[in-house]
């Protein structure tokens, strides 16, 4: 995020940072509810949200009596979801997907453009048409629209804005936050496309309310965000979440991280692509195709989703023997081969889950490709809060 | 832990825990340095800084002037590790051992006794005997100690002081911390072992400064402790860390939990000798045997001791690839066996670990069977701290 762009955080305080979350994700909340949720005194919600109430980002709700006699009315806190919106852009190899989203991060307006190549210059003069595309659709959204997110798979330096390896982009040290943020005016954080539908999950949907949980991915890549105790790990290293380099069989197939058996190998799009086009002879074999094939009754290209199922399966559960999320969500693009391999996930997780670690939820449902660029405008919402966390 | 049994915890502010905590691990520290590191003001520091140098827990080093006209004289804060005393105690099928350390986890005196049977009657007599023995030792001992700590294989409820299950004792819902706290007259927490032992090496040893760190523990069991956000992980379901159940091989051996291919099938102790008996065809084999079979130049149970170490090597580097700590010891009572498998273990994390993972140093080395009574004593310090966290 450049650090001299404004509008400046919202919230300053630990306090004013903690109850502006709270009520933006789990709200309508009384501040008596989140003097005792967040343990500070019902003053210090009172003096942290005022602020918040005067600039229109909070308001009340109508007093709320439960009983005759029962005390002081409340008015429960609630967010003003139009009082700014926030665009999330999501850059892959062919095209940029980009909406404008309210500060619920429902989407209020989507569009996307096809990428000529993936130059740096290129990706920012098509972010930058794309976002003036999404403002003009509605003049109230240009009025209040000054925060960006940009999602991009790879090692993302979140603090700096700075792409620093994305090998399907072909980057390496990337300043795209810099850019962006000059070419359009708005304030621009980026963000590892993973973990930015992470926050997008943690904080708007099947993770609201909990301080671990877990979002995997599956298609191109098999990748996965992990929450423990309300922070997005990112790794002391820049590395977390790597579940597709998870091994599974030592004697597997080999990936393209160079070792042998991880996840990703088996069961990433690719992957079964490729082996079902050895096994097929058939080189210009989509994922579709052997989707198809595999329904249509050919028990070689059906094993071969049976084993990625499996793979995502054992990758799943060694996520939750681990960390003990309290929800885990497992999305993908690859939604057409889900009836293929749904079964075989849910089985390697309920033979490997160990013991009370099975009790969490697991979740399996398609991811609609407009998501990403959801989870990009998710992680342009966090930027109303200070110190910037994932 | 009793809650109605003094000493309360001497620290109840957040602020409070977080100036002792900090001086306790990383001191001496200047009040200026923690207020920096700590993102609050040196007033506060100070003030939280009192009551502990009134109560002689904390204790000003000698000014130090860095350099003349350097501005006022700084007096570090340091802990006084002898102003009490912690016992702590691990409880193995076979016996209890115990330790009394000082307040930075430094071993005093060291005692053990034989358990003739695990039923919850005897291992509570045996505790308070022990603990008698143990503080008969030096009266000064006896005088300044009143907190203890519990190491207990399986699954246990730090918060209520139970032993959910721990199948190596054949306990479910044991009351651990009130009988033993009736008996001895000291405040008692119970914790898992190894979660005890990350404490410790969190707190005392290698983790000390770092905000994620990993512990991996080899022998009978594979355990692991993980913290993440300087908060060790305990899992939403009580589950986390399972690192022994974490598969490696789809089509391994089975495990006791049911599933196949887990790292504990395969490179527990017991899985070794298991599998080096059934190879020889010598039923009475030990482990220190099989690992003499291994150097004596037997290749086929060399290769069992390479497995486990390949095991052992990808389940450490599937941690490493999901949490991504800032570093991460392998310790184990197995030590007899670390020549056959260490190499192992690090090819496996070097092929494995993905990126700037590797980055991430991994440290391997033996555990004397001490240092878990070490790690109950850590959390048993740890209860000078409110609110107990882990
Ligand atoms: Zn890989
Ligand atoms: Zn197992």
């Amino acid at each position: 995020m450049s650090p001299n762009r404004s509008p400046q955080p919202l919230a300053a305080t630990p306090a004013a940072t903690a109850v502006l979350a709270m009520v933006l994700t789990e709200g309508p909340l009384s501040r008596v509810d989140l003097a005792r949720r967040l343990g500070i005194s019902s003053a210090a919600v009172t003096k942290a949200a005022r602020p918040f109430l005067d600039d229109g980002y909070l308001h009340e709700l109508d007093s709320e009596r439960t009983a005759p006699g029962a005390g002081r009315p409340v008015s429960p806190l609630a967010i003003t979801p139009d009082r700014e919106f926030v665009i999330g852009v999501k850059v892959t190899a062919d095209e940029v997907i980009g909406v404008v989203a309210d500060l619920k991060a429902r989407i209020r307006n989507s569009a996307h453009r096809q990428l000529p190549d993936c130059e740096p210059a290129t990706v920012l003069a098509t972010l930058a048409a794309l976002v003036e595309e999404l403002l003009d659709a509605d003049p109230e959204l240009r009025g209040k629209t000054r925060r960006m997110g940009v999602a991009v798979s790879g090692d993302v330096d979140r603090v700096r804005g700075v792409v620093r390896l994305s090998p399907l982009l072909g980057w390496q040290d990337v300043d795209l936050a810099g850019p962006v943020g000059d070419a359009t005016g708005l304030v621009v954080v980026v963000e590892n496309d993973v973990k930015a539908l992470t926050v997008a999950e943690h904080w708007f949907g099947d993770g609201v309310g909990t301080d671990d949980f877990t979002l995997v991915t599956v298609g191109a890549g098999i990748g996965c965000g992990i929450v423990t105790g309300g922070r997005l790990l990112s790794g002391a290293y820049g590395v977390a979440g790597e579940v597709g380099h998870v091994c599974v069989d030592a004697s597997g197939p080999v990936c393209h991280c160079g070792a042998r058996g991880c996840v990703e190998a088996i069961a990433a799009t690719e992957a079964i692509v490729g082996r079902a086009r050895l096994l097929t002879g058939r080189d210009g074999l989509t994922f579709t195709e052997a989707a198809e094939l595999a329904r249509s009754g050919s028990p070689e290209v059906c094993a071969l989703f049976s084993e990625a199922g499996t793979a995502i399966g054992l990758a799943i559960t060694a996520v939750v023997n681990l960390i003990g999320p309290e929800r885990i969500v497992v999305s993908g693009e690859g939604l057409d081969a889900y009836d293929l391999f749904e079964t075989e996930i849910r089985q390697a997780y309920a033979t490997h889950a160990f013991g009370a670690a099975a009790r969490c939820p697991l979740t399996i449902r398609p991811l609609p490709f407009e998501e990403w660029a959801r989870g990009a405008a998710a992680v342009g919402i966090q930027t109303l809060f200070a110190p910037a966390r994932g």
